[in-house]
């Protein structure tokens, strides 16, 4: 199965890498881009055979090594 | 209207970060993944009408700013 897990800061969390990009965008003219927020995407293979089994997992992943619950909140998507 | 764009390197191009992740994941016990592909996300607000118009603004960006053309691949969604 293949799992997409989307990783973005928190709702409140500054997002400097957001800000400089949307900075940048201002500064070559497109004065209209706001709420600029930079998130990374993890996509990858799963041996897992039940879709609803290899989501928990993937959550479990999620929990222990690919966010930081602390600042950071996730999507999974499984297909 | 709200834009997303998801970059990713192109397929045959080495992702190390990708890597990383591949074995953290098999020394935490998954050795049931692989082929991990790690890219990012840019979310925005856009100062637009036409969905088609605003389709080719962030296109530009993309071609400008958001993306390596040379070792990177985007998809736009505009909503």
């Amino acid at each position: 199965m293949r799992a997409k897990v989307h990783v973005f800061l928190k709702p409140g969390v500054l997002d400097v890498q957001g800000k400089a990009v949307e900075q940048a965008l201002h500064g070559l003219g497109w004065g209209g881009v706001e709420h600029v927020r930079v998130g990374r995407t993890i996509e990858f293979d799963l041996a897992a055979q039940d879709p609803a089994a290899a989501e928990a997992e993937v959550k479990a992943m999620c929990d222990k090594l690919l966010a930081n619950t602390v600042i950071e909140s996730y999507r999974v998507e499984v297909a």
